[in-house]
């Protein structure tokens, strides 16, 4: 370890200044030099078992700590992670990737070094077109200003970035940073503002039935408290959306549900579409959010505010940041007394899950025992598939308990997620609730789990391959996979005395199973919950018929 | 599935028409139309746990049947393959890619539909960067002609190419295709390669000490029968290098063999750069095979053919090509007998593996024992690191007997291509020579190498974590990964009768583990072998030394 002041030293600060405590990845020859600084800094390191799900790991973290990082090495490292970064773009997460790369010399004279692919600057193109910000630190005198300026683009923007920093600056000596400027949060026009949040109370409060629809980016740049005070004042029922899920308490008896267009509950869908004003805030389009684009999000009684833009019928605010809005309306909207008035609510509360002895599990019954066995101690991550379309309808008390890639849609994401999720919220049990397929992808990751003793509790669900797929088409060959003896797969990654490996085929088992997750707290538990007969959610009944529907004609 | 043909049918046909008979992948939305054709066709669909795997695979058996071919779907599997992709294009495979993609209409408006990440064309852009030819298929007319320039350009140039298979134009119904036009290869200029020919044929004449070094791309391009015609005339000792061991045969008395510069065996070294005339043959000079560039390589006692043109002295010769070249040197050149009078070769057999009982395993003894157990029904696949530094000196006798990474250096890559080897090569058995860093990166194939009843052979070098990283730099904790309990794993990944796990810690251990090998050659066997104490072959430690004496001065 040199005892002078590097550009890794300024990076691992500055890394330390944005909130970031922990580091996931995989070393590689040309990061080793920055990981010996990672090791000797307060930066923790996470080893995990591939860059992939190292992009994982830290996204998840960075959805609840507000910014991640994971160091990989160049070439295998840098394309390896490549599907992580591409999802946290899509979902708007500051995951941030730092290569190590070739040093100087070799990058001038083209040279046909290990792990290269086809020039040195294919890694940064590649990166550059799906994060905020990217770069190659080519030497210490400018590294300073383009760490800056490629964290705050992230961290402001709520997007990834990449940094690249070949092996020769990793080493060269450097400034040491001032006090990092804290980045200013876009502002409203005072005027626009003004003049938008009149002409927005003065429609609420003419409106019969007015509702707010929270969407994503409520959840994304950290505006629930906002969101909350407005329906608190107000009492105006709300929907969220899949992506959204949790930005605000599901057990408020104003929460309606999540809205979906034709993918609705039919009574969620009949409350938001028969309002009369719909306070659209943050909302993306996304198919999913919006079942295949059904949703009703425009018209005359749809005020739409997203992006620093406010659209109420034909003309648009421009400078009107979400946050002032929010602000705005919550000290002038006439408040409401929707609290025994609006139809839509299903169950407030999960049902208590009594086991019958001996009944074969099925999808819906296995859905009820998991929502009433999550506590406001624990952090569902679902997957995508039956998994996310059936948490979809838990009942989710705070905004941080509940992960989704719900644009993105990557499966084999939340095992990894989950270990990022366990080291922002240690007090926290992470849950996930996968399937057999998306387990697959990404199982090797279990044994990180392990190694850290995070006490994890993955709900598999052996559907017996891709069901999602089943549903949405005509059923293939190609959805079936290898069954494997899942429950056994924890003690093969370590310390058996650290895992408890359960197999659930009947409600009392499923009882057993929970049981034993609760009493196991401080252990990683897999409980396989076997569900046969291409058996689902009633929300991926929907999905599918919805898809099949849409598909062109053969 | 529709009676009419369609562009997928299209697809499958010319896949098929250039020798692929198998599809390697994961099934997605974006796809599934397309691989419902693949099912109902004579091109065998085999799923993998995730979309590097299948890349990995589809390498794996490109790298033996001619070409290779992985079918994803959009954006989360399109860029979960790329760091296979971008190997294949490294170390000229021609693996074809298929991707799904969401139909025209949400193209042409830019929806936001799952898997997409910062609009349609981003993972095209990203693959062009890395194939011989990209595209996508936009419409059934010009669909034929794409896809027979895509195919041809892959397999005339050996790299990989990308087809995105939109899901309307999956269905469009297209003309059956013709014969395929049968790429023709690149040829020689008469006047060119004769004055080469006779102007090579006299400095090798006059020579008193010539020496073939045989390049990586004599195996890419199927050269090896011509160059072993060429050695078997002249009676030409020749080297080969770390990324084309094995194309010429190691038992054949006039081998040196492997030359990489510094990082050589003293005799190999000594031979060849002892040799007045070194007539060099597709060699490409990567970091790896020139010991850091250390090999020489140049000068005027180096003749040096690659990519159609040949260099002596200060003067050059294009389209000349390698296969017309050394066809025309060996009906020339004059014959030598140097059967008995090169000196640096080693060993020329393997030795016999004598175990003493109760001795603890060594790396050396380890290495020993698996190249004895070696025969000409095994393809070696080795990885990255200690083992591919081991295996190097290995004696191979036929050139599809051994698969590196001996460029691009992907850890990981052997498991899953053991999966391609073996459908590439059913009547031989993969035998897998890993270290446990690189084995945890992809071990979820072991499931698919189950579930095919593939009787793999796997090595696991068992040495705690990265040992090469631990060699090439100070050793940091970022090199120690979770010590699993590999014997274990095959059994939970199937069916615990169709595979065998045995562990080894000391020299009658292992010799007893490759016996149950031999005896079980109808299942997986996975042997894991022990070896404490950061013990490595002695080219890992050459490797080491010479890396870490070029690693920039802190």
């Amino acid at each position: 370890m040199p005892e002078r002041y590097t550009v890794s030293n300024y990076l691992i600060d500055r890394l330390l200044d944005v909130g970031v405590k922990h580091a996931f990845g995989v070393p590689g020859d040309y990061v080793l030099d920055f990981l010996d600084h990672v090791v000797a800094s307060d930066l923790q390191w996470v080893g995990t078992c591939n860059e992939l799900n190292a992009g994982y790991a830290a996204d998840g973290y960075a959805r609840l700590n507000g910014a991640g990082a994971a160091v990989v090495t160049y070439g295998v490292g840098g394309l390896s992670i490549l599907n992580a970064l591409a999802g946290a773009f899509a979902e708007q997460v500051p995951l941030i990737v730092v290569s190590g790369a070739p040093p100087g010399r070799r990058r001038e004279t083209g040279a046909m070094v290990h792990h290269l692919v086809a020039g040195y600057y294919l890694q940064l193109d590649v990166c550059k077109q799906m994060t905020a910000d990217a770069a190659i630190l080519t030497d210490a005198g400018t590294a300073p200003a383009i760490i800056d300026r490629v964290l705050t683009a992230a961290i402001t923007q709520k997007l990834p970035a990449y940094l690249e920093l070949p092996l020769d600056v990793a080493l060269s000596p450097c400034a040491r940073p001032g006090a990092f400027a804290e980045p200013t949060p876009a502002v409203s026009d005072p005027e626009s503002l003004e003049e938008c949040v009149a002409e927005v109370v003065a429609l609420v409060d003419a409106a019969e039935h007015p509702l707010v629809l929270a969407g994503v980016d409520l959840l994304r740049f950290g505006l629930g408290e906002d969101a909350l005070t407005l329906i608190e004042t107000t009492e105006m029922p709300f929907a969220t959306m899949l992506s959204s899920k949790s930005v605000l308490p599901e057990l408020n008896p104003q929460f309606v549900g999540i809205y979906q267009g034709g993918w609705s509950r039919d009574a969620v869908r009949a409350e938001v579409e028969a309002a009369d004003c719909v306070l659209s805030l943050g909302v993306r389009r996304t198919d999913l959010d919006t079942g295949l684009f059904s949703a009703v999000l425009d018209g005359p009684r749809v005020i739409s505010a997203a992006g620093g833009e406010v659209r109420i019928r034909r003309h648009y605010y421009r400078e009107v940041e979400l946050g002032d809005l929010m602000r705005g309306l919550a000290a002038a909207v006439r408040p409401r007394s929707y609290l025994s008035s609006h139809p839509a609510s299903g169950d407030r509360f999960a049902r208590p899950f009594v086991p019958e002895a001996g009944v074969p599990l099925t999808a819906v019954r296995l859905y009820e025992a998991l929502d009433h066995f999550l506590d406001d101690d624990m952090v569902l991550l679902a997957e995508p598939g039956d998994a996310f379309c059936a948490a979809a309808e838990f009942h989710i008390e705070e905004a941080e308990n509940f992960i989704v890639q719900g644009y993105y849609c990557s499966i084999g994401y939340c095992t990894p997620a989950s270990l990022g999720v366990a080291l922002a919220r240690p007090r926290k049990r992470p849950v996930v609730l996968t399937g057999d397929g998306a387990f697959q992808m990404t199982a090797q990751e279990v044994s990180t789990l392990v190694r850290l003793r995070v006490p994890a509790l993955i709900v598999l669900i052996n559907n017996d391959g891709y069901l999602v797929e089943r549903k949405l088409h005509e059923d293939g060959l190609y959805n079936d996979i290898q069954t494997w003896r899942y429950a056994e797969l924890p003690a093969a990654f370590g310390d058996p005395g650290s895992v408890v490996g359960c197999r659930a085929q009947t409600e009392d088992e499923l009882e057993t199973a929970f049981d034993t997750a609760a009493a196991n707290c401080d252990k990683l538990v897999l409980i396989e919950a076997v569900i046969p007969g291409r058996d689902c959610s009633e929300g991926l009944e929907r999905l599918g018929r919805a898809f099949r529907a849409a598909q062109p004609k053969k």
